[in-house]
């Protein structure tokens, strides 16, 4: 490709509102632009990288057995409906209608099209396990687009869906996808973490995100200092110590406590440990009911996971006058003796204390020696707690928290959809028996962005060889104009009869502008022809991620090559 | 690919309401299925030939140097009011609104997304001219779609445009990409009429459509039999020989005709030629004005025609009483004294005739010896005359009607967008100019239809070897079970190490059932593995569109495939 023909320039200007390194980067090396918030043009350049990451999660997914094929763009509004997907989706779901009056979703995932389509065949045991993908332009109507192709509102999506014979036969292939993801990502050059998940609306009991370590990314995590445990902020679980199970079970007591609203202010008052206060914060969730969730002191809430316990889609926090109209009273709420319309919700971690204090619902009124089951029965009860830098795993091992870019994820979706839709195979013993799925995506777009924030310099981009838009930058340094120009187009055609993919830079400009530029697109190979290393019969080769350069002789540029890209 | 592994079946079953042959075969075959009317899933088997048409396209566009980029699928409205297509495109415009109340366009053609993004950067004459392409998923909602993949409401489109410095220039590339069209689809078995055409809602002055002869197909065309002209009924121009343009005009006469309403009724009573008599037809347009179209009574109206001449989108007929009112009469319409508020029409035939006959606006009264300019004067006046078999093109040689199928198109577009859009390049001279510009379209989806349509037998489809799903069917027809799987295993794996695509038939079906899908299925060479072949070493190779077969010994494989696939 000669740099002189192609559509899209590079810039130094930077507008305001780009903060990410990749989004700079990919403006300024003319990759993409804006088209409206979260929604982008992918210049030439950016879809020849774009290109180079879909054959390579394309060679992989075939490699596992997976097969390609396509839905349509627009999904009829009743597939959704089956799965109540409509409702738990929201905002981010985008619809339109028909000349007719029908009403499509603009795809986001594809689990009930996949379904549809797998439906409208015959099939039995002989013909599981599959797994079948698609790469598709996916919507997702997101509140605040952002750092470019980090988070953006259409984008193409690799979504591939698994059915299984049962969990077993499940499990196999959710190992077998989890290292092939590790090894596209790897052959794209990201190293990722593996860490476990909330499934959001996609449904299902498990899941996993893949993640690569940069302080742009969104997913918040925590992983053990062994390693052995890696978990989203969401889901991640920690070791909840006992404290003083040995004590005697004391009476319950109300003394007066003319305090301020905080959790300290309860620590100074009763000169008791934080472990031992009652943390309680009342929500009001989409059906408008009252949430008590209740947990130790030294733990904060964590809303997904309280979401996820009782089963609901939308919390808010009651506002001071709602708890008062309860007959309770801000930073003096208790579970004990609680409106009985509330829903109490307790941490597990309160089975590792005794004798606790909190609230009395009265202003100025607290409870001493609050004892589980006998002053208060919750009607939920599991792991709600909000995990923290330095809490342990469940292990033992320290947790750290990181935070990163979400480039895949995998999911166990069990039965949650066949159930749903009625999607059966026949078994065996000639009985229908519903699917046991898994899905399993990666964000083109955003892995594309990704690979910019793990490989560049202050000079641009530096992008690994298998996913770079061309092998090699020839730059002609253009002296004399004639002979340089007949020397550059000579190894362009060398270049080219070899299959390497050359952006010739042909351009009237400067060696300055012309060697920025080359930075800036960050090419692996650079190849120069100047007046000087003509004199040589020889052109002048660096590689993007080095600073010596070296000139080779233009006789063996086919042999060098091969060296080259190989390395 | 083992036959086992693929997901999407073979069937016998035929859908009533399947009539195409191409969407008939496309069903069986397991490559399609319906997922809401016009909108398509594409199975494996689709989705490989689907993919080896686009590398095709992509192949043939670069060779002609186009680049390739992306634009979104949603199109930000105020592009689309910019050139008023929201208007102009009407019924078949599919929009979404996004959470913020932004609305958008699902993209049916992208030249106002194009044109926004060529905006975006400094492009000067050096630069020019480019043509820039993007395979992208397109929305149409189509009033009937039909036939499969003839005509949908969802398809992969690659619509290219072309940025040019003038008239002069951009004819070059009208040029070039005619070519380049001719030969892709050449290279996809199709072979292609180029018909004039009518630009719909595109816009400019120009265009044509690449039709490929079928029965099936919506378009009807025109070709002279010296094949030097061809045209879109639409558009087509005949030869209007001068009739009697010798006579002297007589003078203006109404007498009285008790006929019936029709052109015949006329004729009898008056003992006249049809062709002397004015042919009235009154049409109301989208702003409720009145058109009164009058023509030779031998030729009819065609409404595209009219539209195009006097700017209108839609026209409907009047009725007889919005007929009346007007103070006419229908049956007895005449542009001679009609009220003045209609917007008069001629077809250029009318001045091929003297002393013509026809209504006087009054029931059962006629006029003799209209002549145009003294009794009536159009507001405009043109070619607004329907071609029909047996015209002479203007260069005199008889028309025949055709009919196919559009699979692609190439446009001239001039500055129509350009300067509504104000789009600019900075010329030699330093000053700002319009682009003048073209743009060029081909229907994936439809032409891997025409492909079948083309290319099919009895028995099934015939793929030309180019868009096969794959190279190569290797069928095992087991009969002593290890024997005949060990050899069928073993040129699979010699097949598959030629880089030779394959889909082996191992599954447990009977040689009749295999036999009949690879028939279906339509991959161009079938290769056999049987005890019988097993015996002398050898496969059974035959080609799908003969019906010879031959045996060849499994170590001469490698060489006879070569011949093979080359033939």
């Amino acid at each position: 490709m000669r740099q002189s023909r192609l559509f899209g320039k590079t810039t130094k200007t930077i507008p305001r509102d780009i903060k990410a390194i990749s989004h700079q980067l990919l403006y300024q090396g003319g990759f993409i632009r804006e088209s409206a918030a979260g929604r982008y043009y992918f210049l030439p350049l950016g879809i020849k990288v774009r290109d180079k990451i879909i054959k390579i999660v394309e060679e992989e997914m075939n490699k596992a057995g997976a097969i390609k094929l396509i839905t349509p763009v627009l999904h009829p509004i009743e597939l959704w409906k089956n799965t109540q997907r409509t409702k738990s989706v929201g905002f981010e779901l985008m619809k339109v209608k028909d000349r007719e009056g029908n009403d499509f979703v603009l795809g986001g995932t594809a689990e009930e099209m996949i379904i549809d389509l797998v439906k409208k065949f015959n099939i039995s045991y002989k013909d599981l396990p599959f797994n079948i993908y698609q790469f598709s332009q996916k919507f997702r109507d997101e509140l605040r687009p952002r750092g470019g192709l980090l988070r953006v509102r259409e984008f193409l999506m690799k979504d591939a869906y698994s059915f299984n014979l049962d969990e077993k036969d499940f499990k196999g292939e959710y190992q077998k996808m989890w290292k092939v993801y590790t090894k596209i990502f790897k052959r794209l050059g990201l190293e990722t973490i593996v860490v476990e998940s909330d499934n959001g609306y996609i449904g299902g009991d498990y899941c996993h995100e893949f993640v690569v370590e940069s302080e742009v990314g969104e997913s918040r995590f925590f992983i053990s200092e062994d390693g052995k445990y890696a978990a989203h902020e969401d889901v991640a679980k920690f070791k909840k110590e006992r404290k003083n199970l040995d004590e005697e079970e004391k009476r319950l007591e109300e003394v007066e406590a003319k305090r301020g609203k905080t959790m300290e202010d309860g620590v100074k008052l009763h000169r008791l440990p934080l472990w031992q206060q009652i943390k309680d914060v009342m929500f009001i969730d989409d059906k408008e009911r009252f949430i008590l969730a209740v947990i130790r002191g030294d733990f904060n809430v964590n809303e997904t996971k309280l979401r996820n316990l009782i089963g609901v889609n939308n919390l808010r926090y009651a506002d001071d006058e709602e708890i008062r109209k309860l007959g309770s009273e801000p930073g003096f709420i208790s579970p004990v003796g609680i409106n009985k319309k509330v829903i109490i919700v307790a941490d597990d971690s309160l089975r590792t204390i005794k004798n606790a204090y909190g609230g009395a619902n009265k202003k100025n009124r607290d409870l001493l020696n609050i004892n589980i089951d006998r002053d208060y029965k919750p009607h939920f009860e599991g792991d709600i707690a909000l995990a923290e830098e330095g809490f342990l795993s469940e292990q033992g091992s320290r947790l750290r928290e990181g935070r990163g870019i979400e480039v895949g994820n995998i999911f166990q979706l069990g039965y949650y959809y066949s159930k749903k839709m009625n999607a059966t195979f026949t078994d065996k013993d000639g009985k229908e028996k519903f699917y046991y799925m898994g899905c399993y995506g990666i964000g083109i777009d955003r892995t594309l962005a990704t690979i910019i924030e793990k490989h560049h310099d202050k000079k641009g981009m530096v992008w690994p060889a298998p996913v770079a838009p061309y092998d090699v930058h020839l730059i002609e340094i253009r002296n004399q104009r004639d002979k340089t120009r007949g020397v550059a187009e000579r190894v362009y055609n060398i270049l080219q009869s070899l299959n390497i993919e050359v952006l010739y830079d042909d351009r009237d400009e400067s060696a300055g502008v012309k060697f920025a530029d080359s930075d800036l697109i960050g090419i692996p190979i650079r190849m120069v022809v100047s007046e000087k290393t003509i004199e040589k019969d020889s052109v002048e080769v660096k590689r993007r991620d080095e600073d010596k350069s070296r000139l080779i002789k233009i006789d063996e540029i086919e042999r060098e090559m091969d060296k080259a890209i190989k390395d």
